[in-house]
Parts: C-alpha cells; structure tokens; sequence
C-alpha cells in the first residue's frame, strides 16, 4: 500500500513537472506552432473588427465562417508557451515567465471575450458585432503590450 | 435596360476577375497565412497520426480535441493560394497555379479524407484511427509531391 502511494506521488509529481509544451518534439516547434496560431486567430479576428468597424462590409456568412474558426484558434496558442520556450524565434516577453498569473489573467480575459464576439457574429446583425467588439475589442492590444516586444 | 446590363456584367467580371487571396491586404499575408494555417492543420494531424499509430499513447479525449482543430484547419490555407502569391516566402511550387485542376483534386482528396479521420477520432478507438488513418494518411504527402519545394 505505501508502495502504492509512493508510485501515485511519484506518478503525480512527474506529471506536474511536464511543461505544456511537452506535445512538442522540440521549442521551437512549440514557437513555430504558437506564432502560426496567433497568425490564423487574428487574421480572422481582424476580419470580424473589420466588419464590426465598418472597414469591411458586413456579411452575415462571413462574419458566422470567421467566428468558427476563431471560436477553435483563440484556444490553441497558449499551450507552447512552455518553460522551454523562452528563446529562439519569438517576440515573447519574458515577463510570461516572471508572471505566470498575470499572463493566465490575460488568457482568461481572452476566453471571457471571444465567445461573446463568436456569438455577436453569428447574430447576423452588424450592431451586435460592432458591440462586442467595443466592449471586448481591446483584448489582444492588452496582452501584447504587456507581453510582445 | 441596356445601361443595366452593362453594369451586370461590368460587376460579374470584377468579381470574376478578383483572386480568392483578395480577402488579404498584400500577398505576403496570404503566404503567411496559409504555411500558418498548414503549421496548425500540420500539427494536429500529426499528433492524431502518433497515437493512430502508437507512437503516442492513444487517449481519446486528446483525439476528440485534436479532431476539432483539424476540422477547421485543414479548410483554411486553400483560399490563400492567389494568383499574386506564387513568389515570395514560400515553397509552394508553380505547378499549383500551372495545373489549377490538379491541385483542386489534391484539395478535394483532403476535404474526403478529414471528415471520415475526424469521424474516427471521435469514435474513441483507436482501431477506427488506425483504419482512417491506413485508408486516408496519404493525403498530405500527395499533395506535398506534387506541390511543395
């Protein structure tokens, strides 16, 4: 039974210490993967700010077409932000590092948000787009102050 | 009347005429766009064909989440493939806009493969993987043959 306890513990401590990035054969594929992530996310986030804004003209399927893969992409990147990630080919601050909470504070922020767009967009009305996006637009200027060089 | 269907037909052919990669803002976004796409599409197919496999332990929550991703994904870079995008940043080959059909065969070869790899992933086995997998596995190096540097 101690035996048993001791390979639960043991079993559990390992688990702990595997870095988010642990998918990753290597940093910088978690590098490359997190960029492209954030490339697909905000370039259709930037296409429904544009609709929302008026930059682009509004179109109900395409505003709907976006939000779905921005309901599944805002989700992705921020796994390969492990601790093995720090250098290489990444404007990553090393403040995600130095402050893991606030750094998870501005994930949630971003989870909090883009449902709120995803189903603003598949209203079909450009007024609830242009809502969501005043009130959550501001979401990804934040984190990349804080945390992109 | 005439005057009308002058403007018709003024307004078909601009559209006609627009490359699909007019949704991005200069060529070079398109290229980035698309190998990101690829990168995140790339990705998860690869971590469904680990476990599909047995390199990776096979966990069928992971592959129902991989499922998703690859869902979307692999939808996304073909719109990025525009006439003005052949030079720059990219391995694509000239075949691509030489042998337009072919390409849109590779494409459609993908979009058959996907639905029934995803389907599996979500049965919760991993023979079902498997068997998508030996049946439809083939389609990205099909294509990265014929169409990638």
């Amino acid at each position: 039974m101690k035996r048993m306890l001791s390979l639960v513990v043991t079993t559990a401590a390992l688990l702990l210490a595997l870095p988010a990035s642990a998918q990753f054969a290597k940093p910088e594929d978690a590098i490359k993967y997190r960029k492209s992530a954030l490339t697909v996310m905000g370039t259709h986030w930037a296409r429904l700010a544009g609709m929302a804004q008026g930059r682009i003209p509004y179109d109900a399927k395409a505003a709907a077409d976006n939000a779905a893969v921005l309901e599944v992409a805002h989700k992705l990147p921020w796994a390969a932000f492990g601790a093995d990630t720090q250098s290489g080919d990444t404007k990553a601050k090393s403040e995600i590092w130095k402050e893991p909470a606030k750094f998870k504070e501005a994930e949630e922020r971003l989870f909090a948000e883009v449902p709120k767009i995803v189903a603003a967009a598949r209203s079909g009305k450009q007024d609830d787009l242009k809502a969501a996006f005043a009130a959550g637009g501001g979401v990804c200027k934040n984190c990349h102050d804080n945390f992109r060089q």
